[in-house]
């Protein structure tokens, strides 16, 4: 097995016990890169000297912490001292930062090696998409608006990358390009450095290979009290099948797969019950649009005035407000919302996760959509934690992913559920 | 009357129609500051030469947009390209951000100088003191933390100050210094490049010594969506009094001018009625703590990990969660707050203004504490804009604040009415 293609726990810990090099490991990654990124564009910057250089200085000191040595890339729209920030947009071009995003500083203390940056859409919003493609099938997108996070780790040129959510820019990418991705509960991770989009919905996510790939990010990223522990069998875990009011969006073929997938951890031992969501979360997906698209009027509106050219002019519709929203309708959106987070909260709380889907089906075969957010933006409305993992692989061969759910702060619980679920969905099909 | 001494609407005036020029009007601010800072200590950094260089730019050219040469300071957390933002920590001690915050840049695109930056608590939330004194008595606090930005003002060093507010760190340093200030609903204007503590509670402020100059600022920032007008009379005013469940934390030299300014607009023709809140209000200030400090403690530590010996220890007890804010408390803080928005908004839609204390007295003759947010940290929470204005001075001879309140989004309308408010609070006692 090549260095690349270890898992960041692998990794880590072949480093600890001084039988691999940061360095080695950072320049099998750049060899991938160099050999499969120009078909699959991933990255929008990468050094490959200075990524080579931060390995050797990890690996002349003793170990920082738990990601020393390993790799990390980080999405475009996340501030790096040492690298450009371009946000997908010409205001930002060559744009150099003088301070890291609180999640890079936290990852550099840790030990990490930033590999480089990965593509996003503008601004992780929406205007210039990314020019990123899907490993799996070249024709097809790789999901947006972390596109390059997800494609970067899914091609192995990194074991962990970071991105964002406000609709479904981590899970639905994650779940095109087959890998596993987390977007924790809202907050509990500094948004700060990151280009914000809407405050009340914004939250860093992160993508990797594996469910111990993403809980060894969690813990380095703050997320939850203490350490978490993965489950080893699904048997006597209950789990709820959510199939949401979005369901009649969801492609026949992932459907089918969906409820394969449930069949298997019923199989393999798993109580599996139906959470219908009352009907006050019926239109939870709109009022989600009405609080991201009206708070994106501020967020944007300093570019809108500053750099009116260089700025697409989706973010001028954002800015000038064509949707039309109200702020008595951005109060409601928001006020109706909060109530329902409680209410899921309890409704999630006695399973040890939410079943879901992760994206409404495939990765489109098509370039000029990252596709949609369809079956995420409801989670991220409500702040509560999302993992996808791989389930299988649809009628194009594309990958599927399973989306699971919990209650806000249950992260690490829901890391643990996820770990037991994964060795189940990536085994042999019954 | 020196140009230092126009409000920032009358010196727009004069230089757009010729009669002022910016450089004389920032010179003559330099003068102020050179002339009474070293005592006041307003300023963390200016840059004379820089500052009235970019006010010849200004002179140079066509009017940009309404602030057009006039100058502004910005509180050092918050991001300017050209001057360092050190957030009184050693931490950033000399740090240059390579870019504008987005308020900074909105500024500029409408022609305002950046005239310094103003002294702050350490990031704006705990830890080191800011070294200003209150110009109305320099062995008194100028409140905080956006200490430097209302005593700038008030010593008519600049015309407008950026600040922020998470408790009351805008609405009482205004109050203690005798000026108007202003905090808008919450996310109505980016916090992008300003330092934050609690994403749930962070809100852009600011400061300037009219109704008019606040308007000014809430205009150019972005906040409502339109114009504003300024009402001329409070005769037929619909004016709520809310004694808060605080009431008893009020000084009593306060509470009796608070009944003279309430009378005082009853007597020039105002509505005034009592508005108590119902009993689920009580514990507001206990849930917005729990939301500040629990979400404090994602927020700093990044700088917790990466600068543990350079961070003051106030900070790492949030790291740690001194407090022992379990997640469970955070989010039913989180959703009570989150319930009791409406409530108000309801509560307060029938009033012009709803009026309460902005601070629980004058400012305390003591240098090592800026004083409490006894009177804002529900505001805060609740999301409403609030609006401090001058009401006469206490026993002590330092001024007293009269707190102007609206539901959500009503920013426009509580201006309109601030200002009529100002015409009675400022003229003579009757």
């Amino acid at each position: 097995m090549r260095p690349s293609e270890l898992t960041a726990a692998a990794a880590a810990t072949e480093i600890r016990e001084g039988r691999l090099s940061s360095e080695a490991l950072v320049g099998d990654c750049l060899d991938t890169i160099a050999r499969v990124d120009g078909a699959v564009r991933a990255f929008a910057w990468v050094d490959p000297e200075q990524a080579l250089e931060a390995a050797r200085r990890r690996d002349a000191e003793p170990a920082r912490g738990p990601l020393h040595g390993v790799p990390v890339a980080i999405k475009d729209m996340i501030d790096t001292a040492d690298l450009p920030t371009q946000h997908n947009s010409p205001i930002y071009a060559g744009h150099r930062p003088a301070r890291d995003a609180a999640c890079v500083r936290t990852l550099r203390a840790l030990g990490a090696v930033i590999l480089g940056k990965t593509d996003t859409h503008e601004f992780a919003a929406a205007g210039r998409l990314p020019a990123t493609r899907n490993p799996h099938d070249l024709a097809c997108t790789a999901g947006g608006s972390s596109s390059g996070s997800a494609a970067a780790v899914a091609a192995y040129m990194v074991p962990l990358a970071l991105g964002t959510q406000t609709g479904g820019s981590t899970i639905r990418p994650a779940a095109f390009c087959g890998i596993a991705g987390m977007k924790p509960t809202w907050a509990e991770v500094s948004f700060e450095g990151a280009k914000g989009f809407s405050p009340s919905l914004d939250t860093l996510g992160w993508m990797a290979r594996s469910v111990a790939d993403l809980g060894l990010l969690a813990l380095a990223l703050g997320v939850g009290r203490g350490s978490w522990v993965a489950r080893t069998t699904v048997a006597g875990m209950n789990l709820a099948v959510c199939r949401t009011p979005m369901w009649a969006e969801l492609e026949p073929d992932a459907a089918s797969h969906f409820d394969q997938s449930v069949a298997r951890l019923a199989a393999a031992g798993a109580r599996v019950v139906d959470l219908e969501l009352p009907g006050e979360f019926a239109d939870l997906n709109a009022w989600h649009d009405v609080v991201m698209q009206g708070e994106g009027r501020a967020s944007f509106r300093d570019l809108y005035l500053a750099h009116p050219e260089l700025l697409h002019e989706e973010f001028k519709a954002k800015v000038e407000n064509h949707l039309g929203i109200e702020p008595l309708q951005l109060a409601r959106a928001r006020d109706i919302i909060a109530s329902l987070r409680p209410v899921f909260d309890r409704l999630a709380g006695p399973f040890d996760a939410v079943l879901t889907p992760s994206a409404p089906g495939q990765a489109p075969r098509d370039l000029t959509t990252t596709g949609m957010a369809t079956f995420s933006r409801s989670w991220t409305a409500l702040h509560v934690p999302c993992i996808t993992l791989p389930a299988g692989r649809g009628d194009r061969g594309l990958p599927l992913g399973l989306q699971l759910v919990g209650p806000r702060f249950a992260d690490l619980s829901l890391l643990g559920a996820a770990a037991a679920i994964e060795t189940v969905l990536s085994g042999p099909a019954g």
